[in-house]
């Protein structure tokens, strides 16, 4: 294990100041950074190499197996030059993912999520995944066919939808290990260069700057 | 007073089912249709037909006057096919606006939207505004300058944003009269029209979707 600052990488600290009862105001979020956040490396994933006719093949076959595929990701905040950021994934130099994945047959939206988190983002593989906070659902994305396109809705008359990607914001806790394999880049992008880049990040995570704007940023220097 | 059905209006009543304590599901939306929905007409409302100019000049001495500028508007969904539709009012055969408006100085968010949704939805001007059951929160959108761009956050370094807009999800009950100025039209939009739409709604409105994709929709047939 390697023991560097991922690049890119800056550390924060997230809690949230819940005012649900409250009607006339808009979420507060603070977010403080955390100097002695963790940074290091672990052993590479195995990721399956599909080409995208036998990940289609694949995809399909699992629909008719297990039904409607689920996948859980997180938005994680971190704080940098006083402007929020998202932390991504990025896979091979090229594509970019928020943290996390599919679930399994049957398991929970959270349990996935945590399991999830703790493989891409955590030393122990086997932990059970109680250092991650995870809070309300943001948002949906359905796709209604085995086709390409998102929705951040179920378009009319869509019986069966394939799959459902839904957002939950993650809070940090004040310390924290960040141990990603070394076959994935940990980035923290600022909100403004996500917001309408379709193009470079895709529609969730160009859509996420949406999905945060119920939310005050206080940001807490330390 | 004209009694006629409002062009393109569809008759629809909105309940929510929250489940805030639930972390592991998202937020039911049930949408039923409410046939016993009356539209109809009153007086046209003045606007001030400024210039772009003379609009500007405005809003630079209103902000040296009372500061940042606020804005609330509503999100208000009917049924049509089975899919969700926002309800938009349009000016002049051109602009399409989220029913709402400005609030006045050290007016609360959700009076000062009650107050202009009874002017342009609601027969009776002087109302209290029971009528409205406003929900949460949905969005912010900030003007950091007095330019035209609009962003989902407060971008770096702005001190003091120009303009801020808040959405806020409003409930319709089950019977309901809507009386609407004759110089607006009420329109009811799939919200499969709005999305990416930014052209035709701009930034506000063709997010929308963004902005509800947590919600799942519960169509209830009557």
């Amino acid at each position: 294990m390697v023991e560097e600052a991922c690049e890119s990488v800056m550390n924060i600290g997230v809690e949230i100041q819940s005012n649900e009862g409250k009607n006339d105001e808009c979420v507060e979020l603070d977010i403080y950074p955390l100097s002695s956040y963790y940074f290091g490396y672990k052993d590479a994933l195995l990721f399956k190499n599909y080409n995208l006719h036998h990940q289609l093949h694949k995809i399909k076959s699992n629909y008719a197996a297990h039904g409607l595929r689920t996948c859980v990701e997180a938005v994680i905040l971190v704080e940098l030059f006083k402007h929020p950021h998202l932390l991504l994934l990025q896979v091979r130099n090229s594509t970019f993912k928020l943290p996390g994945g599919r679930l399994r047959p049957g398991e929970s939206d959270i349990n996935g999520l945590k399991r999830k988190l703790t493989r891409n983002l955590s030393e122990n593989e086997d932990g059970n995944g109680t250092e991650w906070e995870v809070s309300g659902c943001l948002g949906m994305w359905w796709r209604p066919d085995f086709e390409t396109l998102l929705y951040p809705f179920l378009p009319p008359d869509v019986k069966q939808p394939k799959e459902c990607t839904k957002l939950f914001l993650v809070k940090l806790p004040v310390s924290r290990k960040f141990i990603v394999p070394k076959n994935l880049r940990l980035l923290a992008v600022p909100l403004c260069q996500i917001q309408e880049n379709d193009k470079t990040y895709g529609p969730i995570i160009s859509g996420v700057p949406h999905l945060l704007s119920k939310f005050s940023f206080n940001i807490i220097q330390s």
